[in-house]
């Protein structure tokens, strides 16, 4: 057993999986950007990470930027809200990130509209967001949106995007029916984003990959 | 994009992943076990799962009748609490698992003793059982730990078990810093468990091996 102070954990952690990279990947990636597939395979163990995440149309700096601006976050699941470091989030932007999918607006809606529940979490979203801006004298506020689970919710922000523009999405459901193809039209799009390509993903990574980004900027 | 109906996304999943897996191991599980194994590929889309999850003492059986006789089930973080599916764990067997690790207490006894917050949150999980059995006239009360992330939490359940014994373990801590060898220690103790073998492991992983257990029960 490596005897080690708590506090030291994580730095080992990351010195030890990034000798395990490989050197051509360490090179790919732009410093920032390392920090977030180093984050992704820390919470994985994974390393097909290190081929699997695509920063869309400058990712990293868009992100911060919407939460500089005091963007409105919203994850498909609970668990990848519950994953977010709201110590950062919250405590120093001030940003709930919220997660409608369990709520009884959004299952109401879903019922009603014969769609599941991610589907309808995407409509009240932005039903939310502008609600927010109206109340706010029409100031934008920016939305992002956060999926780690529900390629339904990527394939609805696709539909939707003649009336809305997301201002940033990560796109990393995991699974086997649609999730490539929901990913495809993330990419296609052009969004800022940041998409965990192929099969992999997570509400787990979905977090991994926001918390990455919030500790560069604490 | 495949044309499917909210409710048999699930079942196609299963049907896509499982002719993916390597023959063999289909063969190696159980019935029961196998759909444990399944639902982590599910979780994670990587098929190392089918050949790292370990069941070990008679583990479903264990853990069912762990459920039955109303354990306390006692997570790591948050997040695998925000995965566990309460309507089956708590709606159907009363049970609400917890989470200690950001409680007050729990922070205050970490400082205190200068230790994680995850071995914290293990000793108050048998004060909390303990108690609880203590007002239950002595009937005993199963206590199961569910840890997908600290292997401190691992580490400290191998050094109580001269004074305690959990009744299952599910040992899927994630991550390069004595995760392996705190598995190890699971391994040889013999517990009834189910464990992630190796690095990989996490809060989804560990949600996702009770959630499949739970499905089995409805």
């Amino acid at each position: 057993m490596l005897q080690i102070k708590p506090e030291d954990i994580e730095k080992k952690s990351f010195e030890i999986l990034t000798s395990q990279m490989d050197k051509d990947r360490l090179k790919f990636y732009t410093d920032d950007e390392l920090l977030v597939v180093k984050r992704t395979i820390h919470t994985t163990a994974d390393f097909d990470y290190q081929y699997n995440v695509i920063f869309q149309n400058n990712a990293i700096e868009t992100l911060k930027h919407c939460i500089q601006s005091d963007a409105m976050i919203f994850t498909d699941t609970n668990m990848a809200l519950s994953g977010i470091n709201k110590r950062i989030l919250t405590g120093k932007f001030s940003i709930t990130p919220r997660c409608l999918i369990a709520e009884p607006d959004t299952i109401e809606y879903a019922k009603k509209n014969n769609t599941t529940r991610a589907t309808a979490s995407v409509d009240l979203a932005y039903q939310i967001r502008d609600e927010k801006q109206d109340l706010n004298k029409g100031k934008k506020i920016p939305i992002v949106f956060a999926v780690g689970n529900a390629p339904t919710a990527l394939i609805r922000i696709h539909e939707l995007l003649d009336k809305y523009t997301p201002d940033f999405i990560i796109a990393a459901p995991v699974g086997f029916v649609n999730v490539i193809e929901a990913k495809e039209l993330i990419k296609q799009s052009n969004i800022p984003a940041i998409i965990c390509d192929g099969n992999k993903g997570g509400s787990n990574v979905c977090a991994a990959i926001i918390n990455a980004v919030l500790l560069q900027m604490v």
